[in-house]
């Protein structure tokens, strides 16, 4: 099978939370890591690594976790989303929905990727402000980006997740991530359970490109 | 013209930082980012935003803050790097030449595209570790990511910069940036000066990924 043109690819990946338990082919798996690897870093230092994770105890184990992170997030967005419109209360319950069944099942996916970093082999260029930082993450998520598009390339159905970063001290335990290792992101892959990839739902770009000024519209014609 | 499939894209996106000051013509850019809107996001919330700089004169101004931060940049790194392999000096001198080159002639770059971020609507998960936060980006790189890849596609020479980030405040001001939107990237665009795009030197993915357990090997046969 031909790989998907470049934008086909973007235009249709979709956050696939419903997992077949079936093991993922190994040149699959390969292509997806190779794709990663690609990934631009900065001073192309590749400050990442990533833990294929297929054993049955840990997958378990991370699924405890996961499930845990996850009702507590899926209740306070329930909370949030109360009052309002319909239609995004409807699109919001029907994401939670698919939520749950990756919580539910998380023990039985059959391939997680846990990408990990390493801050002190970065230039952090935002460290230092009055602000959260998020500059570390542009080593990383290029690779986790480059890892879900190559997914959708092979078929795959993915997920980018975080929530397994707050108990971090729990997943390093649990796979002997060495200090000062931190990890970035966790994503189940499988064969999609129901249609898989197909369209998405997204903010046109009127709404998020600003041309000069900021929320002054940028209009490419 | 064809995209190209999405692995030759992703294995021959360089960074380029010699661009010739020809202005992008608009569909391109246009494709650049809706490219960048398909991306993930937590929640689907697309907590990012893009300026898109073509202003002369900010351009001039942004120029002089990215050059005073990257010979600083350069400078350490460079010291870094004087007693490494000589492959290794080689390989950074090279790339420190073509910095040197973006630096200079920053100025007339056609097209400089902003992203900034909202961590008010970002479910920042690591935010209360012991270490450096990084999982706002996971909510703005894949989209930096889709836009470079997008450039590959287009023929656009495009590298990912964060130098301007650590001059957050100036930045903010020019392009009137409001609170709490901070700033994750900046993205030169324009024609290639050299060949562009093209053969990437990366690690192995045997040196990148894992199998279950931290340092044990991934095989993917």
């Amino acid at each position: 099978m031909a790989p998907p043109d470049l934008y086909e690819a973007m235009s249709t990946l979709r956050a696939v939370r419903r997992l077949k338990p079936d093991p993922v082919p190994d040149d699959k798996l390969g292509r997806v890591l190779e794709a990663a690897s690609w990934a631009p870093s900065g001073g192309n230092v590749q400050p990442w690594r990533v833990l294929v994770v297929r054993d049955r105890a840990k997958m378990a184990r991370l699924g405890e976790v996961y499930a845990a992170q996850w009702h507590a997030y899926a209740d306070g967005h329930l909370k949030g989303i109360a009052d309002a419109p319909e239609a995004i209360r409807i699109a919001t319950e029907k994401m939670l929905g698919a939520g749950d069944y990756l919580a539910d099942h998380f023990a039985q996916t059959p391939v997680l990727l846990i990408f990990c970093f390493n801050p002190k082999s970065m230039a952090i260029t935002d460290a230092r402000l009055d602000r959260i930082s998020v500059v570390g993450g542009a080593s990383v998520y290029p690779a986790v980006q480059n890892a879900l598009l190559a997914c959708r390339a092979e078929g795959l159905g993915c997920v980018l997740t975080t929530l397994l970063c707050a108990e971090e001290a729990a997943v390093r335990d649990l796979l002997s991530i060495p200090e000062p290792w931190g990890t970035a992101a966790a994503i189940p892959i499988g064969t999609p359970v129901l249609g898989g990839h197909g369209p998405i739902s997204r903010r046109p770009v009127s709404k998020l490109a600003f041309a000069d000024t900021w929320a002054e519209p940028f209009r490419s014609e």
